[in-house]
């Protein structure tokens, strides 16, 4: 499907891991294995760097070495993104090198892409998302089971949906670092993560819930964006929607993210946030992307929608 | 805003239109009206082709004359394309000219944008949506205000959501023509108009709609289709569905489409299907994918975003 779209084959050459037993697993062939990232980055058989370390660093260094090396790079890295994403931004329009991050937001919700869109013809004016698949799991259980936050997470952590040390997502902090990517991508405008006010879900108690579907409404946790002039407010808190509204109707895993453009109003996108086989789509959406800039291919993909068979 | 993310001004050359007055009230120079299609399209100045004209004919012709001179085409005609779109987007791939029609399907939903993302890593199983906003204006007031459907059709008449002659909207035509794209663009199959079971909503009552409520359920006008095998089924029917699921909570001139892929799930979009601002911004994004085509640009802001001034 990708050889097809791309118009040549995409060979897997190297792939960063701390040993051949992981690879063995991931039926990966050995001597496709490099333990270190400089080793993958400067390959001169890589085209196209495809980073999912995740955290700050050593991603930074990496993305940024492969940039300036004239590789694109795909990545789903958040933080690296919300802490450093004017530089790096800035690092592959000067080269223009494709900086592609579908994955780092929403999983296989193609965000980016439909955000793309609705800036040619509009001034994004805020965003508001579910952007956090483990509070929205945590909060919806909260809400369908009657559940208290101890016991809903520990469900989390037992279904692989919330990490041994939930401090990030439940926190916060992974949702303040999508909405300083998302301000950055929307407005245009750095937020740095320890500018947004943050809160996160460990003090929603089961009396909070009862008195939100008292009203008809439902608790989530928002990263919202708002643009003031020539700044922007980044903003995570429980907060309460309508049960009946597209955004208190996201449940479980999925994530929900809102765009408001100007011309357009607002525009809602949502899927499942998190999982193997979305985020690998929305990789595979970029990296395809990445190829036909390495190939100097012309965008008919984009451009004439021949069917769901290529 | 589209000079800066074309690198050159784009320019209205020519317009098609009955005569001067309306040009006069559209604040447009009398010296761009032509009285006929052709002289729009065979003009030499005219080097993408805007068509919204609607309805089958003239559009067709007209699509197909400028893609036959390799002019590039931006519509909004989801009749032209249901009955056509096989043989026009031949013409388009065959020349290697862009055809895009964000604007036929979800008004300012940037639809077409997200399902090339998707189309990257996923077959598309099904898709199921509400798209024509009339109907979906009609059967919120009747679920919301307990109205008739008589009652309700002629308010939406009132407020210019409804034509004077509704049939192609409440009897479902407008999403099976629909439906019809989307099945094309999904699942690369072919489904005639005449093949999709369609039924509109004349026939919903207000007793349907308080026993839909009663069960936790909407009314809504959904387009769905399904891929079996080498075949696609198209289908437009009022359908329920849970009032507190995304589509159910779409409310008044709102769109939504589910597009389902094998890898990423389900996604979901929505926004306003209509409106002079919405389509105008899906045309405007067709019309500086077009114009990056015509002038050879890179694909920059498509694949480094570096925010929403540009």
């Amino acid at each position: 499907m990708l050889a097809v779209q791309v118009g040549r084959p995409v060979e897997l050459v190297a792939v960063l891991d701390r040993g051949p037993e992981r690879a063995a697993r991931a039926d990966l062939s050995p001597g496709l294995i490099r333990m270190s990232g400089e080793a993958v980055v400067d390959d001169p058989a890589v085209q196209i760097v495809v980073e999912v370390l995740g955290r700050e660093e050593p991603a930074r260094t990496l993305i940024d070495r492969a940039l300036v090396a004239g590789k694109p790079v795909v990545t789903a890295n958040k933080e690296a993104l919300a802490k450093h994403g004017t530089a790096l931004f800035a690092r592959a329009v000067a080269g223009r090198t494709p900086l592609l991050f579908e994955a780092a937001i929403g999983g296989g919700i193609p965000l980016f892409a439909a955000l793309r869109s609705v800036r040619a013809a509009n001034t994004i004016t805020s965003f508001r998302g579910i952007v956090n698949g483990t509070t929205n799991y945590i909060l919806s259980a909260m809400t369908e089971g009657g559940t208290a936050y101890a016991d809903a997470l520990a469900a989390a952590q037992r279904l692989g949906y919330a990490e041994a040390d939930p401090t990030a997502d439940v926190e916060g902090y992974d949702a303040a670092y999508k909405g300083c990517v998302l301000a950055l991508v929307c407005f245009g405008i750095a937020v740095s993560p320890d500018m947004v006010a943050r809160t996160g879900i460990t003090g929603v108690t089961a009396a909070d819930i009862t008195a939100a579907h008292a009203a008809g409404e439902v608790i989530k946790l928002l990263a919202e964006g708002t643009r003031e002039g020539e700044t922007a407010r980044v903003r995570v808190a429980p907060t309460r929607v309508p049960a009946a509204s597209p955004l208190g109707a996201t449940r479980a895993n999925y994530n929900a993210v809102e765009i408001v453009g100007d011309a357009v109003g607002p525009v809602l996108l949502v899927g499942q946030g998190a999982g193997a086989a979305p985020t690998a789509s929305a990789i595979l959406a970029d990296i395809r992307d990445a190829a036909r800039v390495v190939l100097g291919a012309p965008p008919d993909p984009y451009f004439v929608t021949t069917g769901g068979r290529s």
